[in-house]
């Protein structure tokens, strides 16, 4: 088998020492098995489809993996597999200034296009805390999402052509950076989100946008809940925002102490609405906190004067992902529609509540997306597997309810092995028999990250 | 035959007379044979879900028909299918007004979507000249364009949910409006743009956007055709723009004869672009025509001074192919990138002028989004069907510089009847192998617009 995979790749683009298997055998989730047999790094397409082509013949599947940065272990190789790692795929290999198109391999890292677009006077505005880790081909994969949303949409409304290798080994170049092209079936977007299922992302040209115009950012303090979205529907009546989150007060309390930062509000309240929107807006935001805190939504809030403070404002929402990572958090990721947000809301924090009395729960989110983030955090005391598995069983009750609001169980950290259990309270039996059809086209031997979505 | 038909639908509601079948047998394509045997006008998905069954058991083809607008014969019955007019679904049925989310019915005209988010103080951007025929269920199984896609994007980019009852009769409710949804394949963007033959739109989510800032248009005069693109590029640079339109002299004379317009400026010019901006920039507008015509691009300019011109100087790009029509056109819908246009268009110009020495060419398009129509006007004296073939058998030498600049042979009207044969142009082997097995999925009895797209 080995000396397979060496005939692909040089010997040292192939791993199997135990460190490595373990490194690059797993994502961000720490619940599941990783026992993959090799890890290979691939620095051409033509390897990659080679490598495709051995797996179809000795049924050996395949794991894409790229910052493992994913949070419902679409990345993680639990069955002997052989992880395929785009680090050294890593190259913005042209750029169009006319178009304004970057083609770059998958591993190309998030941050490294957004340094890429800035040092063109240009913008890639998908953007999240694991930026600096996670990889182009893993965000198309998933068809990541992350803080600016709310006005730019996400992963997939800039990639502007794909290149994939599918299960059978065919190199599909799709779409090629038109603008126009009613030319039948988008197979792009069908990759898009596919978790490396019915192939793998190995290069994308990715869109980029015009240079923002300066920003500022407030955070308000709200001190109930239904009150963040009054804000969220003022701030959308006024002024284009390009981002609009909520985080609770334990959300603030884990990332001041983590990070070291200074609190935002002299008051503590319970929830904080974080608000960017351009520069010239700022006196128009004023007037609008003012009112909020008439109408009594809004205790205090503060404005940025410098782009470095509001860098320093969006730590505290950016760094709460990592400030809980020490209580192996149970992740919720779900959404409703943006007017279904505060009665779901309700609903599931009564739940919570009750199914949850000894664990701390940390509230945060997209919530201008309606994309919430809920994180149940383990006591220190309590056994791992225990309480993931108690999580688990609970996750059903959160779930009837995004089912009743039409919400989606995985608002953008994909299904992966976390999730696949669930994926009936959001995509119908006729969705997923057509899914499942779907994967047959394009995986026919079952080798393309099997097991993730749905059972293999 | 017909009393099944009449058992779904009540009889007033299945057509048979020549006229109707006449009429509601094809779209604004005069090229292809009509030959529907009977027209039925469904009120709601379950009859359209029954007659896909009833279909699915004959082996009868059905035909969707929308506003019948199309300029590829996607809608042309011409082989004894039964035509499914969505006339009568033609509803908006709810209004999301925190999500700005209008759920319609497929036959919903354009202009009606329109309007109505007008009247909300919101904005559908999909716009074209045959709006106001045109149905939401053709806009989006044709992924339709227009003329600010520069700025908003195709029909995709406003479909928040899909409802498609597929080629099984299975009912499949795609996305609901959410925002973020990562629960494995979108398949809502599957049915954008496949023209029927997956299944057929019954509904349809349309995203609204916020209503734009007040619009100021500029004509400018350009004798040479690269020099378009040359002011194209400044724009770009200098401001956000909504739209980028060309047209030659050649559209121009027939546009202002048809609609009785007055001529845009004093002198005539080989070329003409029209661009729409925000009118807070209508200075900056003007100084960077002054710099145009130092650098010798631009010889004059009009600016319009109030909305009333602004729709004036629309009329001369939205009027050219209704002024056309009775030319019978061959029409061609192209697009490369951007960055290709003008290498494009050398190429294309010398073989369309070796090819067609004696017809008139009438070039006008999205420029902006490297989209062009190259319409072949027919010579009053030569028989139509003379014209088609003649037109056709050149097609392929403009396909062939369409590839080598890695294009599209239709940017936005679709393949239809008209492409069918030139999609290898576009789509490589194995992603046509591909499209042929996702039909096999969603279709397998091969009833859902049969011979659109490849021949059935």
């Amino acid at each position: 088998m080995i000396e397979a995979l060496n005939e692909i790749f040089s010997s040292n683009r192939v791993k199997t020492d135990a460190d490595s298997l373990a490194h690059w055998g797993r994502d961000w989730t720490r619940n599941f098995k990783v026992a993959p047999r090799a890890v290979v790094f691939p620095d051409t397409v033509e390897e990659v489809t080679a490598l495709v082509r051995w797996a179809g013949r000795t049924q050996i599947g395949l794991v894409p993996s790229g910052g493992r940065t994913g949070l419902s272990g679409g990345a993680v190789a639990g069955n002997g597999e052989v992880v395929v790692s785009f680090d050294r795929m890593n190259r913005i290999l042209a750029f169009d200034p006319v178009d304004h198109i970057a083609r770059c391999q998958a591993g190309v890292v998030t941050q490294q296009l957004q340094e890429y677009a800035k040092a063109r006077d240009l913008f890639y505005p998908v953007d999240f805390a694991s930026a600096g880790s996670s990889q182009i081909g893993g965000n198309v994969s998933t068809n990541a999402g992350g803080i600016k949303v709310i006005r730019y949409g996400m992963t997939r409304n800039w990639v502007a052509g794909l290149k994939v290798v599918t299960g059978t080994g065919e190199v599909l170049d799709l779409n090629r950076g038109l603008v126009k092209n009613a030319t039948g079936y988008d197979l792009r977007h069908l990759f898009v989100g596919a978790e490396g299922t019915l192939g793998f992302v190995v290069e994308a040209e990715m869109q980029l946008a015009p240079l923002p115009d300066p920003q500022s950012v407030m955070v308000l303090g709200v001190p109930r809940l239904p009150d963040v979205l009054a804000v969220l529907g003022r701030f959308r009546e006024i002024m284009p925002i390009s981002a609009f989150e909520f985080f609770s007060e334990l959300a603030l309390q884990k990332v001041t102490a983590h990070r070291k930062l200074k609190r935002p509000l002299a008051e503590a309240a319970a929830f904080y609405a974080l608000v960017e929107f351009d520069r010239a807006n700022a006196e128009a935001a004023l007037t609008l906190f003012e009112d909020c805190v008439e109408k009594g939504w809004v205790t205090d809030a503060v404005l940025s004067q410098s782009d470095a403070q509001a860098k320093d404002l969006w730590q505290l929402r950016e760094g709460i992902s990592e400030s809980i990572a020490p209580y192996t958090p149970y992740k919720n990721d779900v959404s409703v529609r943006i007017a279904a947000v505060p009665r779901f809301l309700e609903e599931v924090d009564a739940v919570v509540r009750a199914a949850y009395p000894d664990f701390e729960v940390c509230w945060y989110g997209h919530i201008g997306d309606g994309n919430l983030h809920l994180n149940i955090l383990k006591p220190a005391a309590l056994d791992g597997t225990v309480f993931y598995e108690r999580c688990h069983h609970i996750s059903p009750r959160i779930f009837e309810i995004v089912e009743r609001h039409g919400g989606s169980i995985s608002a953008e950290h994909g299904v992966g092995l976390l999730k696949r259990d669930f994926l009936a309270y959001t995509r119908s039996p006729a969705e997923i028999a057509a899914m499942r059809a779907l994967k047959q086209v394009f995986d026919p031997h079952g080798i393309m990250n099997p097991g993730k979505l749905f059972p293999s």
